[in-house]
């Protein structure tokens, strides 16, 4: 039998918590059981949730309410009581019950016929390191800043500086949407121009994820039309759509462009320790599922942090085995070449180096910032402390001076 | 100018919080602002986020950081910025924000330009009102129980003893999803037939809202179906969607039918005190703008209950004067016949009483649950008291020893 397995810390008095799960396991399917006539039951079993185990955590007593202590509830849903949709499932899983006071939903596991139903990535890591051609180490990627109001001549002057650093991915800031200045397909067209010239006078290639947006209807037509007109890339901001509207655009056969997930919005339901979703199932598990090739999502280094236990499951999450391809993380925010050899250990050869500041900010400018950030890369991959290479490597100097790390 | 006014609370040290806004009214939009040369900030002002007030509260000191108090932050953002669609909206003023540790977006205002591109309630309670030929009491409405693993037959002998109580709406259990037993259909032609039957032998007028469910891109054509077939109303998880979602079926016109938004989910985001989105932005303002009649949320009586502030507030979201139609709020679970008076205090007449367990758990049935309300509603109206009401009508007599309340 398929099935949606969800697991949930929730707060209460130790041996609370048995009847609570029972609760959960029935109100979100059969609805009543005991007092069901035994054909009924005969009739039903098929479709009753199950309460699959409690884990108390004695140690871990509620910082406001000191009689109540944490556990961890699994309860299984048979796949008979939902279609194979986020909807559905979300709605099965964590629908009234997101209203029932503190609990936070951690991870779903999807039995693996049901997991079926879900294209994940359709290009994934290797997909991704094969239009590259680069094999062996973390790619690096740039983000537009302050282009809200600006021109495509500013636009492409962006790109180019970034480009000429050997950046291999240029996103698009994610607050940018269709506007008279820039619009989406004179973006894709005016970068494609820009990065062709930097890769004949560089031999670098460098992607550009153009933002999609506007009306979910038209999301489909754009997407494919961005194709068309050879765009390398979607970024796309998941969250304020919904996972669906990923995951349509992922199984779309004429679209067929790397999806990028931003996190934006996301911080709503993944922020609380108490409520929502855990960000590893959000922003590793489901948006993977969903067929996002890579997820962004915050560092644990910089001033907009994740824990870092958070920030590597989510890795772990884009990353472990499954049916389904591996997606790149993309740990973000407060990112500069001093930090390289850290992200490495944590997140592992296959991930996005991402830097905003790290980059924009260098003393040589963008492309100053995206050398120091290769010359940090092929550093620590080859061994070298950062600042063995910085006396040779000036911009990897500049950008230790800057701002530290070795 | 258009604009959106996002009114934000946030925790931090006294005065910490001009410099935390002017980031935020700068991160959000143009990126900086000090540094520019005087040119570009004549090119760019149009576009620059505005920090539109600061209030602290210095006695609402933080449970946990206690050298933290509350304050409530409000950014006025140009809509030159973003197009007038709810995720652009969302990931400009809560995108990247909402990860930025503890922030949570309690309001937003949206010029009268920008609300125009807004549908809201295609019917509303107007609308609704004159659909039932009811004007001058609240709704009463009931929900089906426990409907997974069952078959049509069992679900329209339930319609029916619902309807024979006389509530004006019945909805789908919202965990109800396409099926092999009682596919969406089916349901909507079943339960024409059983409530034309009813209409015949009493005289009322029941509606059903059945739940539209599936892939984001089928919902338009189903929908479509379903009016075609001559459904009443469409029950929506909007939460699991996406707002969007919800405004493309409210904008289109070969659909027209009410839209019950059903707020699955939506504690996921609304639940926290510190983090995510009010419940009176979310299940109030924004669902009635994307195109709800009908806006479902916890009651502040029952068991999964809702501060009784905010489900005032999402009430008066609902209602208040705008340029868009008024949606019906519909404050839900743990609701019984002996709550009808304080229901209408609180929620005025235009409401609708929605009850589950105190329908069906009427000690005769659906039916006499359904008429111990309807009593209810019309002695709360006429000023008489419950237990007067009670001395001549039977099933509200059974309520009110069963659930209290007079």
């Amino acid at each position: 039998m398929s099935e949606v397995i969800a697991s949930y810390q929730i707060y209460g008095k130790t041996g609370s918590f048995e009847k609570k799960a029972e609760g959960i396991a029935l109100g979100l399917t059969v609805g009543s059981w005991t007092d069901l006539p035994l054909l009924e039951q005969n009739q039903l079993a098929k479709h009753k949730g199950q309460v699959i185990s409690i884990q108390e955590f004695p140690a871990d007593v509620h910082p406001d309410k000191k009689d109540e202590i944490k556990a961890e509830v699994k309860i299984s849903y048979p796949s008979l009581n939902f279609s194979s949709d986020f909807p559905a499932i979300l709605t099965t899983v964590f629908g009234k019950l997101s209203l029932d006071g503190e609990i936070k939903l951690q991870d779903l596991i999807f039995a693996p016929k049901l997991l079926q139903s879900f294209p994940g990535p359709q290009f994934g890591i290797e997909g991704i390191r094969s239009i590259l051609n680069i094999q062996d180490r973390p790619l690096v990627m740039s983000i537009f800043k302050g282009v809200i109001g600006r021109d495509l001549d500013y636009l492409t002057s962006q790109l180019r500086e970034q480009a000429l650093g050997g950046v291999d991915l240029v996103k698009d800031d994610e607050i940018l949407f269709e506007n008279p200045l820039t619009p989406f397909e004179k973006r894709i067209l005016a970068s494609k121009k820009v990065l062709q010239e930097v890769f004949e006078e560089t031999g670098h290639r460098t992607l550009y994820a153009v933002n999609l947006t506007g009306r979910t209807s038209e999301l489909r037509d754009k997407a494919r039309k961005a194709k068309e007109l050879g765009a390398d890339a979607l970024l796309f901001n998941v969250h304020s759509y919904g996972l669906d509207v990923l995951q349509e655009l992922a199984e779309d056969e004429e679209i067929r462009l790397p999806l990028m997930a931003h996190p934006a919005f996301s911080g709503a339901f993944t922020s609380s320790p108490f409520y929502g979703v855990s960000g590893s199932l959000v922003l590793g598990k489901l948006v993977r599922y969903a067929g996002a090739d890579f997820s962004l999502f915050p560092s644990p280094y910089g001033s907009v942090a994740l824990e870092k236990s958070i920030a590597l499951a989510i890795g772990e999450k884009l990353t472990e085995e499954t049916s389904l391809k591996q997606a790149f993380p993309v740990p973000s925010a407060g990112i500069h070449p001093g930090l390289v050899p850290l992200l490495i250990k944590d997140f592992g050869k296959d991930c996005i180096i991402n830097a905003g500041g790290g980059v924009h900010g260098h003393p040589h400018g963008a492309a100053g910032g995206g050398k120091a950030f290769r010359q940090a890369v092929a550093a620590a991959l080859a061994g070298v402390s950062l600042s063995d290479a910085a006396i040779e490597q000036i911009e990897l100097r500049e950008a230790l001076e800057l701002w530290g790390g070795a």
